[in-house]
């Protein structure tokens, strides 16, 4: 679109008004895409962003608009998602909430009315309660949230709590009046620092030196590793420090592939009894669980089968820091991990450690049925170096735990909050935050009919997902626990859906040759998506999902 | 499925638990049909929807639940939504807030981690911040909520909640923890009476015997009919007021069809600078303006350009009742009726009065591609008598203002909070919520690509509405406001949908000749759906919009 009004737009360089700041201080912080869905409220600050050096991606619909800039954050260290208000604003509540209880640092702009519009209290369209109705929703499923009506303070306020997004990694809400959004600023100066989080170092020195003196004393030590070393760009530092020491290394289910699941040092997943036995024997028998940046979910824990012994423990996450039972104020894990780097700890020589099961060789019969099992030892070989898996919540993940991915952080899950649906979005903005990753979509029936339309948005941009639909009649993770006709789902021509969408390319396997043949002319076409429809037996599980389903089934009454 | 457990699962009529207490507290109220998705923290209360009397239908996603049941609350004057904890209750947010906003008794119903569950704080899968994040996001767009925590209050709490709900006509919001929905529960006694308001008599007679007053000595007095007419049930008694007295009516955008438009008084939509000038001139002409249960929105009034002057306005509400400066407190709208209705009103013999356009003869031209306004014009010869008209945002919902429905309550829209893709769930509920009724659905593209999938659901049940795409390639409301590729949508193949859920046809229309065909098919086709996709023009628009964009271009920035 030509602008024959650019005095009014500004540049990413030099902002001189609120909209143009805000995306300035998005850019600068490692944002290049912006998600959402039109509106009246947010047209002015649409026509910035498409003025702008970022670039505006519109999907279908602003919760997957939400799912997609999630997994941008996942990857790029932060995502902002752009909505009207109310009418698009609650529906990324979800998102959001995702994203809180992941430690994704989303960032939530909504428009809305203007200042001087809501004088008199009128009833304008998408309004609910109170014009303050959709900030006081946003407070509940964020770490900060600032309505931007005061020019003067704007730009205070945007980097104060793009600063909390990034300091402890959770979404925050800024909600931009549409008459604020080309209000001019004066640049804060000096510009403002962003991640800024000091230790105390009395307390940190402490922590180390008693961390040390614990593991130097340790038969077996044992480091579990959460998804905070991914989300706060700490896998450097733990590769760091497991390398230097020699010490194996587990991770949770949400932070799958934290560490490259080929790493020497690496004994898969710890998921109590979900996971598989060797691991779960080794980290239990240790004397020395080094917890960093780990969530203690009841999933991570494998509904709490999982057996973590606090005096045993050394647990350090961005929000506390403990050894056995001492708890350190003021200690980043940073910092923490920085003083182990440096610290005189004694190098070992592990062995007999857990490994992942090595993959043996494919061989398939023709016509045999696929089974899920059998799916995810297929699957394991369709990985390739640039693949990030993505799962969806179901069989899709609890399967996709037993893939052992090449490199790290190629594997993207909603694994606490379980939100299904997340999948097919969130394969668009992981490849736009990373263009050399080709995301392997995994998601079942279920999710797929939530959001996997969104395919829409894949053939507008030209991305290549490799999509895997697990079909197996219905929500199969609910059957186990209660079943009835509400676990049934429609059937759907999956495979048809391209042509709906104009682009990509869609198959059906059901049995094992015809997945092998699907799976190759899948990686073969890099031109666009391919959705591989798998005829699965509704009854048919993982062995993971099945450990799992007898956990919950005990909680339904 | 077969019932092995009888005893545990009670019946509607000898509620003997916490869940079927609600079953059957809903069953009594006029809900037949519960809306929902799954999910384990639910999933034993979906168990006993099952087994009780309810249908309970399963949707694509919560979000189109939450629309289907908002829609079979407008037409039952209750509904019903069923979600499990956050994953599915933050996803029915925005449809709540709309339920809100128009005054839909819309009962959320959400699973939740049960009360034991919660002790020492654990990270349960779906948790965002606290345990009572959701309900705290849901006061926020409720008019009352509760969390059923103890089996010796539900019962009491249910029917506070339910209450609530038919007495203002919004939306309410019961946690259920999955531990209490087994729990026995002692029914109260005597059963709680619903819908209870009384008038203060004092000030109701005062109000009445001031209107009477005011009307005898009007020259022209004019009644415009809100959509709390409808929502109340109180058609009748505006009916039996305006026949009396023939005092001409005229409706708001939301309460269209809540007089039947062929009644000889119905003289059109009053929507200021965006409707008819004869409508416009006829009531801003009025001495006596009589506005009875409706809400004076942004969007009601045109965007501000309606002028309804308060000196000259009798002004009753759910929530108020003034007469020129005067306000008469804890007076209810259906006793003001009623006293009208007594009161010794002057008959009046009106002239001259606007009438809605006759229908002239459709007649086409073989291959003359189709315009919006062409459009809507033959679409009011495909009104049948059974037509429930469901228009979603945009020009489906302007244009579709000049369609004649042929009796009442039979044009759905959500014509004040304005949230896209409302259209196709809410067919499943209107249908469901009178079976007598054929839906009717105009939609755009922009909101089909929101939530047109759900016509899977539609699929399953066998419904059979004809769903009008409006096809302009883009969020053509927005362009005239502000254009860029943001407004563009990429372009679908809408009538392969039917090939994709199973059922349905799908068919194009790009000139009138393929129109007239498509709709004679589809009117004859009454064993399931058929999707018609209208081919427009991208800039081509209702005059009705083409007013509205005017008035809102000026408020953008």
């Amino acid at each position: 679109m030509e602008d024959d009004d650019a005095s009014a737009t500004g540049t990413p360089s030099r902002p001189d008004n609120v909209g143009t700041y805000l995306i300035h201080r998005l850019q600068s912080l490692g944002v290049s895409h912006v998600f959402g869905v039109p509106g009246d409220y947010v047209l002015g600050f649409f026509k910035q962003l498409n003025d702008s050096e970022l670039n505006l991606v519109t999907t279908c619909d602003e919760l997957n608009a939400g799912y997609a800039a999630d997994a941008y954050a996942r990857i790029r260290g932060i995502g902002a998602v752009c909505v009207t208000y109310s009418v698009g604003g609650l529906k990324v509540v979800n998102a959001t909430a995702q994203a809180y209880a992941e430690k994704s640092p989303l960032v939530v702009i909504a428009g809305a009315p203007g200042i001087k519009e809501r004088i008199g209290n009128p009833l304008l369209h998408h309004k609910v309660r109170t014009f303050d109705t959709q900030r006081k929703v946003f407070a509940e499923v964020t770490i900060a949230s600032t309505v931007l009506d005061d020019p003067s303070t704007a730009c205070g306020e945007i980097d104060r709590v793009l600063s909390e997004a990034l300091r402890v990694s959770r979404p925050v809400y800024i909600e931009l009046p549409r008459d604020m959004t080309f209000a001019p600023v004066k640049l804060p100066d000096p510009a403002p620092v962003m991640r800024e989080a000091a230790s105390d170092q009395n307390a940190l020195q402490s922590a180390v030196d008693e961390a040390v003196m614990t593991i130097n004393s340790a038969e077996q030590p044992v480091v579990i590793a959460g998804v905070e070393l991914h989300r706060f760009g700490l896998q450097d530092k733990l590769l760091a420090f497991i390398d230097k020491v020699r010490i194996p290394v587990a991770a949770t289910i949400l932070a799958k592939s934290v560490v490259g699941e080929y790493h020497p040092l690496y004994i898969g997943i710890y998921e109590g009894a979900m996971g598989f036995e060797s691991v779960r024997n080794y980290v239990e028998s240790s004397d020395c669980l080094i917890v960093l940046g780990a969530f203690m979910t009841d999933v991570n824990l494998g509904q709490y089968t999982a057996h973590i012994d606090q005096e045993k423990a050394i647990y350090v996450t961005s929000e506390q820091c403990s050894i056995r039972h001492l708890h350190y104020a003021h200690v980043r894990l940073h910092d923490f991990l920085d003083g182990l780097i440096s610290a005189p700890l004694t190098p070992r020589t592990p062995h007999d450690l857990p490994r992942p099961r090595s993959m043996e060789p494919f061989l398939t019969k023709r016509g045999r049925k696929i089974t899920v099992k059998r799916l995810f030892e297929r699957l394991n070989w369709a990985l390739e170096d640039n693949t990030v898996v993505i799962a969806d919540v179901g069989d899709a993940l609890f399967g996709g735990l037993d893939l052992i991915t090449h490199r790290r952080t190629e594997f993207l899950s909603p694994g606490y909050y379980l939100s299904l649906g997340f999948a097919v979005p969130a394969s668009i903005g992981a490849q736009l935050a990373n263009p050399n990753l080709r995301p392997l979509v995994l998601v079942g029936d279920g999710a797929f009919q939530m959001t996997g339309i969104e395919v829409s948005t894949v053939a507008r941009l030209g991305l290549n997902p490799i999509i895997v639909v697990l079909n197996n009649y219905g929500y199969a993770t609910e059957r186990p626990l209660e079943d009835g006709p509400f676990n049934d789902l429609q059937v759907w021509q999956y495979s048809l859906i391209p042509e709906i969408v104009g682009a990509g390319k869609g198959t059906v396997a059901t049995t094992e040759d015809e997945l092998n043949h699907a799976l190759d002319a899948a990686q073969a076409y890099t031109k666009g998506f391919t959705i591989i429809e798998v005829q699965l037996d509704p009854h048919d599980s993982s062995p993971a999902l099945q450990r799992l389903t007898e956990g919950l089934a005990k909680k339904i009454r």
